[in-house]
């Protein structure tokens, strides 16, 4: 059981949320490639929350210092190892916190897994923080790709119960990534922007919160990548994507959708256009068999609302052994993936 | 790449569809325990389609022939290996078929990935007949799984439109999933089993296919099992899920649905019961923070329509480089995941 | 803990020296390479014991058979599958021996490490019998790494006392290794080749084993190979070297040898002749920091002497728990790694 | 190609020598266990040359700081993250040091293996002091192997031609071992001490190095550990030794020598003693079969003599393109392995 990823290229995640920092190694990037900093601080910046809407007390840099793998600006291919400083936190207001189970958090069953001795100060390593190291990798990883003219991007397909226009999965173009990556909301219908912050907004003030799902697209990744049985694309994308806590779905081109179809709907039929082979439907999101086919790849993530929310709820005090109330008071709600800031809040306890 | 499952217990899947034989490695399970040959007769034959609706000409056995890592019955501790003889293949009907690539197949992928070399008769490794092998090591792991009372059961959610019962997320019995082991068509509601039979028996009368959900539930898992950041055991279970060529999509607990909750629905309060702790609800489909909660582990998967039809489909013929169309006649169409046995059928092409 | 080595490649071996069938799995090998099943006969007969000195009752062909991963002379790219069937067990041979813990044998660890489920007929998944499929994945990687022009070859540097002509480590021919190759006995002084014999067979006369020395080097393998820390070539070629269970040692270069040089003489200076880097000496055995420097890869395995003798050895008998003397009459001495054969020998013990 | 380490518990190791700082990442390891700093710290010390015979101009601390994985003095079950600052680092000396190739280091192999761009000042990634974070993990490993009494000792069994006294295989005490790590040159022979400084003093002194080799016991660990084919025992050691860069042998119990004796010599006869089973020699080092059988687990590992020296070298400079002279001036000898302080010598070339 572990926080490292990967076959050829590990990743090896560190930290807790109120030790004095978290960090990241990425083991085994070839050597010779140009890493922007401010590129890497552009896509740290943008795991922050959105400054319009929310605001928080605990202002951190999420400043990366890299301390090895790169020098002149280009990867050695030597391990890369970054660490971002905990500024800004203070352990003694988690005393109490600590003995009340919050719902829809890991404080129950990582009390069992690690028997009680994990740092719980602001939920230590289960902590939504340790995306950020996720984000610096995958921001030195988005340089080397485009070297090869491959391209990723998102949009917030859903906030609740409103829906952002589907990407047209076989009509994905590198501009259309590249401006979605430069929106504070990605979205492909610019009248959701507002109408998402407005749902996100009254669930705040209703002390309660929202999620959605998140539809991502590759595109100029080449045919004939992934392997059948395990190492096929679906098993590797899920595995990574299911390490952001909040995730509880995955599904790839029509994805669950593909089951209301017939099977003459769903296989996507080839065709031939200037000597290349394409399909003209894109069910299947870009893999067959496991392995690409050369057309964009698309997944659709499903976020759970933020666990952390400043309704009452019903829980259990673990140190006293007896059912109890959680309030977390004063805090304001953020989105996943950064549910950690509740963590100044005064609590009130009752049976 | 590759078809190596695991790291303490690691599978390792081998063979093609038209080779001498398929097979599978188990390395690292721990000796000393009973291993019933029956049980595995028996999980093997539930793979198989169902006698009273399909039927097929080629009629193998599936009979696993243990090589080794069992003796006197039980687990040596040794690997097991294993293999499935093809006893019936006749390889020389694949010719014409080869040049045309299947839609919804991994035809082109595959000649890609393998730059052509793949053996392609009757899908070779692609082929739905290597989940026999993943089924043979799934019946030893429930073997050694009942040791701990841990038990595993699949209900058919849905199929095309149609919708069984889901289970209900905090009270699935032993008695309920051992029952569903027992019935062709596993399903909560008995009154489904025709409807989805006719679905599917309409589907082949068109000439096509459909897909439809799997649910699952793991009951009697202690809570504590899996690890934060990348061994989460949504990861761990994605993975492997995905395996299955013909599954699109993975959900845990409300999935996709928890979307549309606020979060003080999403998260499952906790309460203290003869000194136990369970959550009232269970949308997080008994997994916090990526390791179990005690609660039962429950997910859904998608399966695509198996992608083999009868109907005609636009495609492309590889060898002559131009757009075609496929019919594959005179096939009887099967529910996934067996989409091979197509491969008698004579074939027309046109352009 | 297991029976799968490798990353990228992955070798996974199975099997009991008395259950059906002894196999291994090779996954990950790239597709379209040509492989002659002739040559891995070829190899898997150098496996066997040299007929003129040697005899064994069990005449076991080691025919390997492939069940999937070759077609139409070529590698697939999909895994590899091979079985070597045991042909000529008979298992009620082995009763009286299993209590007697034989000593250099892996019976008492094994019995512990296994809770003595283990099938220890033969000396089951310890046999020296299971060097076979490591044979024949060595000569499927033989014929690919051969597309490269890396040749690997080996001579047996001692017998015992007697020690042949060691390789001059900076001029090694690709002549020299495969006329090694070629031989029954490799020596670089051919006079060697009777003197080793004799040793050998006089240590059977006197009902016991000797062991040696091989030398081995790799040549045509480019600079650059290997990495530092964990994945140097030293650390990768020594785990997969002590797979063979009577290897006691290893030493690259002038490895031991080595600390009895001066800094002054160990380093291999560099020169440059024709536009390449070459070291005037090769102390380091073509090796520097963990990375190939392009200079023959050289490096001395110690074989420890066959553990079956037929001399009289205290011992413990495991089963009436009282020491005990073990003797194994009528037993034809063989030299690792094939100390199996013994197994049919009468059985005498006595406290 | 990775600086990772391990399957259940891996080492992940970064930095250069001329970096901001070298580090850590330990995954896996259980909770609960307590850690003592100034145990480590001790640890640390031991790593740095003894300061009666050497000296340095670069005074580094190597002072660990802890960023995750340790709270309250103990694991929490999380990753260990940790960093040693390069606090003294002058990188503008290397320029000329960096085009000449110094004979024994991996100047050379790690240029071609990183196409150049590796971080060279100081042997970057390959400096000697890369093995601060491995003495680190150590250290942290013998606090958790001590719970269990476990404990690993070693000694300097010889330096160039001068031998101390080895350990009695199946003698060796866990008083023995502590005392043994608490000599700043610990050896078996106490009169070995002024001897070796004075092999090493006089090496110094003609611009020389020398090497030589540790023997290390393992006593308290239980018999049953490892397994056969990959994963045994001697694998798993040697793998990890070899990470030491000047490892460039290594030998279990009798090694090299054990090819000298006849079987009824090497095996290691077993005895039942107080219902306990023991070898009464250990010539296979306490393992047989790739596991161990409780007995010591004894091996030796040869270092060759330290790359760096004073003494005019050939060469080739590599941005010249011509054999040259390497002398590296003013600079103390130190001992592996910590080879690299002689990077602030002035350099004087000619061809």
């Amino acid at each position: 059981m572990s926080s490292v990823f990967g076959k050829n290229i590990k990743v090896s995640i560190f930290g807790e949320s109120h030790g004095p920092a978290i960090g990241v190694v990425i083991d085994g990037l070839p050597s010779g490639f140009d890493i922007d900093t401010e590129i890497i601080s552009k896509e740290m910046g943008r795991r922050k929350p959105a400054k319009e809407v929310y605001s928080t007390k605990r202002n951190e840099a999420d400043n990366v210092q890299i301390l090895s793998g790169i020098y002149n600006g280009k990867t050695t291919g030597t391990p890369i190892g970054a660490i971002i400083k905990n500024t800004d936190s203070l352990s003694k207001d988690y005393n109490n916190l600590e003995s009340l189970l919050r719902p829809g958090h890991a404080d129950f069953s990582g009390f069992i897994r690690y028997n009680g001795y994990n740092d719980k100060r602001g939920s230590g390593h289960f902590s939504g923080r340790l995306t950020a190291p996720i984000v610096f990798a995958g921001a030195v990883a988005a340089q080397i790709l485009n070297v090869y003219d491959i391209t990723i991007g998102s949009h917030i397909d859903s906030i609740f119960d409103l829906n952002d226009i589907r990407f047209d999965n076989t009509q994905i173009t590198k501009e259309q990534l590249i401006m979605l990556r430069g929106m504070d909301i990605p979205v492909n219908d610019r009248s959701c922007r507002e109408e998402y912050l407005e749902i996100i907004d009254q669930a705040r003030r209703d002390l309660d919160s929202v999620g959605g799902i998140v539809e991502t697209a590759i595109i100029g990744i080449s045919a004939g990548i992934g392997s059948p049985i395990f190492d096929n694309i679906e098993a590797k994308l899920s595995s990574i994507l299911f390490s952001i806590p909040a995730v509880k779905g995955i599904e790839f081109g029509e994805g669950f959708g593909i089951t209301k179809l017939y099977g003459s709907q769903a296989n996507d039929s080839f065709c031939l256009h200037n000597e290349n082979i394409y399909t003209r439907t894109n069910n299947n999101g870009g893999i067959n068999g496991g392995i690409t086919n050369g057309m964009p790849v698309v997944f659709r993530t499903a976020i759970k609302p933020t666990s952390s929310i400043s309704k009452e709820q019903d829980t259990v005090d673990i140190k006293e052994g007896k059912n109890s109330i959680l309030q977390v008071k004063g805090c304001l709600v953020y989105t996943s993936p950064s549910p950690r800031d509740h963590t100044r809040c005064s609590i009130r306890s009752s049976d």
